[in-house]
């Protein structure tokens, strides 16, 4: 019915229930309760066009303002936010960087300050959200690492905070593991969508997602796809996670330049790297070498135990530098059995927004990949609310999608 | 109602249909599919223990000696079969050994011939076999490598060979695979089973299964569990896959031996190598430990992907090792992150079995953990097939489970 009011603007209920082939009476009720929860608005009457008798039928349309579902990307360094409305179409994105160090009640007051922004440019309301889908770098902080007995103390922070601002249901999850859903659900045409795929993230982390027989895997703890900690060199460098030699430590934005640097390129940013790759430079391409073939051998490994239709590989660094994404899947055809057709490695078609656009897919709930996956918030443990913060803005930039 | 007569011994259709609360008619039904099918008997009346009028009673029993369902596990040198009633108890299991040379023909004639010495044994019969399950190594042989177009002509061979001489549907899987499924259900009471959960059995051969969330995981190809050849040595051996430093090239028996030897401990067989080991022979236990970590780093990536509630190490190289698994336990924690509770890691339960029970339970087809599950018995293709062979024994010892 969304979808119908969507493609053919203000219609009355005798013409929906035409168009989706349901009764007068179910599609009264249906809309009655779309009416209530903001979704849809009656924008007038037929009267004007009607020539016969009888009383005029009202014309009922989506409420183009009403922002029905939010997804929200915590990333090391910024914050992305995503609208959707109540036919799922994503009406308004934005992102709001922040130094690494930035503390998490802050990056909560730059996320209410960015969704703020959007609906103020794209003339917004949040009256009827619908829910709010939040994903959170890694299950781990400094202050209170993560537990299997509780969500941390951050998660259930962020999800109160945002539960309090808002008014309605949040859903908190790895950033990584959303975005490998967005790359499965919304990545490619619905006919080219894949049962079996795994998702690697390279970018400020490291992170992933393992989807297996068409399900989203949530893993026991709440832990899977934690690539970038997979341990790729014992006497490597040391990790954020207080591990040694994760993958992270070397497939990281951070890392790559760290790499190019130890080399005699000294570059400022992931985007200098990218355009000494596409020059060629030595220093540049055999840093992405060492890297696609770290990532290539955790894929591979992975591929060999789950032997999934698809690889693919996100993030920033992944974007810049494609001869890494080549050797990673040149690593990966490699490990695999000779005479078997090796899973196809590709990069991900989504940018920096998988990772909320992903927190909506899991908030609209509608794909066969979220059977078994947990959908319920969390429960927010007692005491580890922040009190209801003033809503701030600053440093913003907004686009549209 | 097979249970109830199981632990019941002869009953009439009444006593029956009163334990199990089923109406007589539709328990009438069921036991004339069961007479038919050869799974139950009438043994007798109840006629001189009535005290009442009336019709005497027929009572029911299992046929003890009616074989319905047949587990078999070609090995890389032995075949194991294992025989189950119409109430899915194991009632006979043997082994056969054969040299790693011995062509496919033979091996199918030696489960034959192994089939038959349990029937004689067990006074059992096979004419109402309901199913035969087949488990075979790794899914490579030297004269057709497995494509992803069709089942080898090796598996399409077997598969022909035992519909032919048994008449009966025949499921042909990984044994590997077949073992971790056997592991997850019949390796634990039913309380403690687990529903995400990575194995590796380290053999002759080195193989594996994975289990997210309660299913066994096909894959997209049918190679998933396939942990023997991850490349853990990219300048280690060649591996009898056609790649070099599989996994199976350093933890299988024969790498065990070979090691060992290098560091000059000469020993004959795996049993002798668990006596050094017992023993505390520094050659040994280094080699424990070196195999250990070279396993450990496998699982403790692929539980990085998959987040299990256990591993579990199996197979005669685990058994007789025990510091080996004690090293890939440590090394698996070690992968895990900080501050969460890493899988627990054990050694298998099930023995040299395990490969029969599993394609016995994939057979019974009662668990949720296969659902979604390839259940279908492969199509064989057109010219594969073998004549009907002659039935032959030899060289087989038998025993019952």
């Amino acid at each position: 019915m969304l979808r119908t009011l969507r493609s053919g603007g203000a219609m009355s209920r005798g013409q929906i229930a035409n168009a989706v082939g349901l009764s007068r009476t179910t599609l009264s009720e249906i809309a009655g309760d779309l009416l209530r929860r903001g979704a849809i608005v009656v924008v007038d009457t037929d009267a004007e066009r009607r020539t016969g008798s009888g009383r005029p039928a009202e014309r009922l349309a989506l409420d183009p303002r009403s922002g029905q579902f939010l997804g929200v990307d915590f990333g090391h360094r910024r914050v992305q936010v995503a609208v959707a409305d109540a036919s799922h179409e994503i009406v308004a994105v934005g992102a709001s960087e922040y130094p690494e160090s930035c503390p998490w009640t802050e990056r909560v007051q730059r996320a209410f300050g960015l969704a703020d922004d959007l609906a103020a440019e794209h003339d917004l309301h949040f009256g009827a959200l619908q829910g709010v889908g939040i994903g959170v770098t890694g299950p781990l902080s400094a202050e209170a690492p993560h537990t299997t007995a509780a969500p941390s103390f951050r998660e259930a922070a962020v999800d109160l905070a945002f539960e309090r601002r808002f008014g309605t249901r949040v859903l908190v999850d790895n950033n990584s593991r959303l975005a490998g859903l967005a790359e499965a659900l919304l990545g490619v045409p619905p006919d080219a969508q894949v049962e079996d795929l795994v998702f690697v993230r390279l970018s400020d982390g490291v992170g992933g997602a393992v989807v297996v027989g068409g399900r989203l895997v949530a893993g026991r703890h709440g832990l899977s796809g934690e690539l970038g900690h997979v341990t790729v060199d014992p006497d490597g460098a040391s990790c954020r996670c207080g591990k040694t030699g994760c993958l992270e430590t070397v497939a990281s934005a951070r890392a790559v330049l760290t790499a190019t640097a130890r080399r005699g390129l000294d570059l400022p940013d992931l985007e200098a790297y990218g355009a000494a790759v596409d020059d060629g430079e030595p220093a540049a391409l055999a840093v992405a070498r060492e890297v696609g073939t770290a990532v290539g051998r955790v894929l591979g490994t992975v591929a060999m135990a789950v032997d999934p239709a698809e690889v693919v590989i996100g993030g920033s660094v992944a974007r810049v530098a494609p001869p890494l994404v080549a050797e990673a899947a040149r690593v990966v055809a490699t490990t695999a059995f000779p005479g078997s057709e090796p899973p196809r490695v590709r990069l991900a078609t989504l940018s920096d927004d998988d990772g909320a656009l992903g927190a909506l897919a899991a908030l609209f709930h509608s794909s066969p990949l979220l059977e078994n996956y947990p959908q319920q918030p969390r429960t927010v443990t007692g005491s580890a609310g922040s009190p209801r913060p003033p809503v701030t803005t600053g440093g913003t930039h907004v686009g549209v999608h």
